[in-house]
């Protein structure tokens, strides 16, 4: 493969963004941000170990992997703009196919107007692929882990467990209910970036993406914001046709199936209202699933509340590298 | 391997930018940047192909990594801030071991005040290492490969061939010369910041990074401009030891050695004393190497001078991936 005409076939033929000063071509991109603050982050993909291609297209590997970052994004109330992409590329993948990949990338990104600034191609024995994205916020608007308080309203954004209830019927031939809903779900996420941009206009709101799961996810809102999180069992926002599946698996996937890249917050009780109205307008479903306490003593951690009482969620699950 | 404790061991106890809003330990970081331009770069190093824990310790591996990503900063005649690190990490290393690479990137970044504000941890096959590097320039000053033109000087910082002929000398064992010095140029390379800087300020200048070789390197130049470069052969400058090695050897190495992280540039004539008062000031030699001459049909090429006439320099050496 030629590096050169290989960039040349990824590059953009234009620009969207009107920040960009200098894009692809030189040793580093280049961009003039005055009046927003930049937000940064960055995610890898390995094969067979976030995604396979015996369960993703090759273009939709590319599109979920830039939905992972999106997310991110989402989760810090950013405005996408722009993004890297560094692969590692085994010689038994061709130009085409990873061309594919990149296009469904593009496509994703066309849908933000993100411009691809940057990258790096290099040889490996295993394919991986490292985004990084940079998206903008208005200097007052930050919604961060730490934000969370007690008192506040737990909520979540969508539907959980969906993608992971697609991965299963990709993996395991079945008669199933909505099943092109449930693949879409595992294969083409739609991260939240505009109810993300709406909340993170509230005065005082934390975000977290649920890229790993609402246990996970939860966790790190209390522990960064130093109190514990109670979620209601029977709150729990699932798809009509969830209940298809045995019981276990519901339990596994809604709590730690991860990679739904819905928004899970936490905001005042004074300003639930300003929440109702975004769902609207966004005509985004957002549940109220729980609230937020400040202990007496420890904090960080995240109960499960049901008829007989509360349950601690355990951190076993997602505390390992994946 | 515990992500979370992972990420608390390698994260700053405090930050030394002053743009920066957000560290670690939220979905993204947070940069507030009014009066410079922000300039970003990815590299990714995978194990066997861009490095080697028989010839180089893990301690230099990140310092090496990292340096590699500061001199595409240099070759933008920014000033390195901020670092994002994504790894992929096998089962075979220790939480130790990646920790020591760690270590090394941590020790380069200080040199240059640079905050480590994110990054990915996720397991795979193979150890592969992407750092994204964020730097600032002044709006005013750029250095793009674009900007050489008809009847420029071509000069170059250092000396070339060295990493590789430090390289060699771990591979194969021997009897050597200036050993110690160029192993050091293999394996803790130090990318020209403080001349890059300085360089930047001139009225218009291009600079390309020795990353893959000076044949390279002076063809994305010239491509980029649409110009000719010609190379004096008896002018690359070399490392007094270096005639130790076979002729052939010699000339592979200086012109598609690369990983020296010098860097190659392009000036006009009348602005030549410059170069030299910086070449002074920042105690770096900068060497003549050649000019810039405008085809009347064809561009992009790097020809090599002799006494009998000129060659083209070969781009077969470098246009693979690696």
């Amino acid at each position: 493969m030629d590096e050169f005409s290989f960039i040349n076939s990824i590059k953009q033929s234009y620009y969207r963004q009107p920040t960009l000063i200098k894009g692809i071509g030189d040793d580093g991109a280049v961009i003039r941000q005055i009046s927003k603050d930049i937000v940064m982050a960055v995610d890898t993909f390995v094969e067979d170990v976030h995604f396979s291609r015996k369960t993703v297209p090759l273009h939709s590997i590319g599109y979920r992997a830039l939905a992972a970052n999106i997310s991110d994004l989402a989760a810090m109330a950013a405005t996408p703009a722009f993004f890297l992409v560094s692969i590692v590329i085994p010689p038994s993948w061709s130009e085409d196919e990873i061309l594919t990949i990149f296009e469904g990338m593009k496509e994703h990104a066309s849908l933000y107007q993100m411009d691809l600034i940057g990258g790096d191609t290099v040889s490996g024995k295993e394919l991986s692929i490292s985004i990084t994205v940079i998206g903008y916020t208005n200097k007052r608007q930050t919604s961060w882990r730490s934000h969370a308080s007690e008192g506040d309203i737990v909520f979540v954004t969508g539907t959980l467990g969906d993608a992971q209830a697609g991965f299963h019927m990709l993996m395991n031939d079945g008669n199933y209910k909505s099943k092109a809903y449930f693949i879409k779900r595992h294969q083409r996420p739609s991260p939240r970036i505009n109810v993300a941009r709406e909340l993170g206009k509230l005065p005082r709101v934390a975000l977290n993406d649920v890229s790993d799961g609402i246990a996970n996810e939860a966790a790190e809102i209390a522990e960064a914001s130093n109190v514990n999180i109670i979620l209601y069992e029977d709150r729990i926002p699932v798809s009509a046709d969830f209940e298809q599946f045995p019981k276990d698996l519901q339990e596994q996937w809604k709590y730690f199936g991860g990679e739904d890249f819905e928004l899970l917050g936490t905001v005042s009780e004074e300003n639930w209202d300003i929440v109702e109205d975004i769902a609207q307008k966004t005509n985004v479903n957002i549940t109220k699933i729980g609230y937020v306490k400040r202990p007496s003593k420890g904090a960080g951690l995240v109960y499960l509340q049901h008829n007989n009482g509360k349950i601690l969620l355990s951190k076993d699950e997602y505390t390992h590298f994946k």
